[in-house]
């Protein structure tokens, strides 16, 4: 049977890999993301006929809203959802300004808390024990404010929030919710160059992450993870 | 020599109890909420003759920023500053509008970021070793995402790392940042019917609470907390 | 290539499921438990010859080393250690006796150690990139201590410990060292009975748990988790 | 109405400290060491004749029992015990010896547990609403285990176990068991030497430690603090 799947956050990085992922198990991938142009990462996959990019401002209720409506006529019950997206600027407390702080928590923390709630509401009305699996990527800052960090850490924490909530409130009703703690850099161009410098494997594999984040879909709901973090092996943490 | 505090939150409870305590110790207390009608806590009381009252929105960054501009010129060096507001609807995520859990959000975590910016670019003007304290008030909900809380935990978890930052921030400058985990219902009008069914001291007597927060203000600066909880001897926890 | 595993703890629950899911991957797995003749959970199982049944006390430095002496000349290169023993008598703190509140610690904790390093040890020696894992079973007392729960807390608690600094030290060497937090309760005879109360996958399943235990292992170490929780749909946690 | 306190690890730095504040509020104190001779740090002190030096290892129960027998006979109500020993040695896992580990644990953890235990079934025969006080020094490696840290972070993990369940259990009780976790270096003759490298107040003040170990003690039985941190201002944190 036809599956979906949507990736809100879709960059060169951990979002392109967990569509491509996603697809490659067979889920019809709704790929949302703010410039689709950018979105050239997925010619040439294998399977990127089954991905769909979508521009959307996932800031905006009634944006993420459409992205949901009818997604379950046009590609097949909707089994996972990943909310991957964040902005961040660094900067002191005392520097920051309001808009900025205010626009990385719509970012970073409403723009899930849309995504989930769309989510849920659509995979709710599944019949199967297992309604479906949303998952939310999490960073160091999520557990740890620290200087200079706050426009990250804050929307961080809140995110982790909405996230614990959610599992303890859906769990129960089948929906496996779950928050995915990023400790280390992600592989990407813009970080290609420290690669030699940092020795091999010493940032996160974009695909490992991705099958990690499969891996937890794939668990019974006998035994659901709700939090676990990531990092490469040289990390000090 | 007069010193000045602001407390940003005023109700009847455990505001009120910061507003008097502050007064008490000689501060000329600039008490911040939304319905300064509501502030008739304070007649009667002895030093209620410090007590200045003032109406403002602090999820207004023009709003917060009067009540700080030219506050030390009035008042005194601004020494202490308590952010203490927040606002909450129970719900499941579900259920919950996102212009509900947008406001939550202003109000608990967005106006601390105003209040704590604005008391901090204060204070790092004084020349004292120990420049100043900013305190921040968390709740149950600042640790644990539960259901149906969504609204009080995601805002509250923004907060913590606000004041995370804030701390490793500001504290190497002489400003010393804390986090009160308040873990139990505060003795107020409104908790009073519970008294008898709870048992003797089952609520927190804001008083209480506001020597606790104090004793934080009197901390010399190589023994700084950042964040402590509380609550009441008999709860389950 | 033939590879061997240690599962240290090995009941009727999650123990032998980790030692069947080793040996069905192909491991030569040896059990250590302290009572070799309840091991015929294993009778009948499909790769049940490539299970090494050893009686031994965990707690005694002696015992523990002579089971990881020699393994590799006779099994094989240690990829995998698992610790997943434990002891526990619930009581407040005023009723616990010293020797139980040491022997809880023993078996708990000192035994862990002495799995931990002794697996390190052989492994450490290896040429691969990931020389191998060493996973440690806690629990939701290994976060929060309880009342009733200090012989269990106090020994979790220890456990997470070690696991973390063994991690740290451990994994830039090439040894992916995991936590497993298992908040709920494991299928067994003994929670047979409640399955009709609390409904259907409200007891973990001991094969899914290790399932997940096994994927760790399978991690790349460029993404690698130290710490992940486990548990039931239903869960209120 | 003259009182009792027990300090049970007591060195030049914090130990002295607390054993000095406490006599200067007006408490019969036992200093209990394992070299009494070194405790010669009060001689000189005001209130030096309210202090009683004992001889005692903490590890063997029926020297810490001897302690608590007949205190409150000599001395008046037992009303604060503080546990504020440990033992480190720092190495890798794998180099560390079986018998260091378990030593550590036995100073760091054990030791607290019979200290704790002792006091708290004296104190529960007392009669007041707040039956008395019982503190136990943390560490940062109460909170993270660290690479060459397990010998400080097992034990620290276990001992915070036990303060919690100490704390859920005897809180409805009426005893107050409070953690507090000492972030930083704490100044003391071994460390002078760092101070003009550090800068003023970089290390922690053992006076202003004590004196947040003493405001726990006063705090009202409706607003008890479980835990607390302490670091000076410089500290990164």
């Amino acid at each position: 049977m036809e599956q979906a799947a949507v990736v809100v956050g879709v960059g060169p990085g951990l979002g392109a890999s967990l569509v491509r992922k996603l697809a490659d198990e067979a889920f019809t991938v709704v790929a949302v993301g703010r410039h689709a142009s950018a979105l050239e990462v997925f010619e040439g996959h294998a399977n990127a006929g089954r991905i769909v990019l979508t521009d959307c401002d996932a800031t905006v209720p009634e944006e993420i809203q459409q992205v949901f409506d009818g997604i379950e006529d046009q590609y097949g019950p909707l089994k996972v959802a990943v909310f991957n997206a964040g902005a961040y600027e660094r900067g002191t407390v005392v520097e920051t300004e309001a808009a900025d702080f205010e626009r990385c928590w719509r970012v970073g923390c409403f723009a899930g808390f849309l995504t989930g709630r769309a989510a849920a509401r659509v995979m709710l009305q599944h019949d199967e024990d297992h309604k479906g699996t949303i998952l939310f990527t999490g960073a160091t800052a999520s557990l740890r404010g620290g200087p200079g960090y706050v426009n990250l850490a804050s929307p961080k924490f809140a995110l982790r929030a909405l996230a614990q909530s959610m599992a303890r409130e859906l769990g129960p009703q089948g929906i496996h919710v779950a928050h995915v703690i990023i400790d280390g850099g992600i592989r990407s161009p813009r970080y290609e160059e420290l690669l030699g410098e940092l020795g091999p494997d010493a940032l996160m594999e974009p695909e490992a992450i991705a099958d990690t984040y499969f891996a937890l879909h794939q668990q019974h709901r006998s035994t659901w993870t709700q939090e676990l973090d990531l990092r490469p092996w040289v990390e000090k943490f």
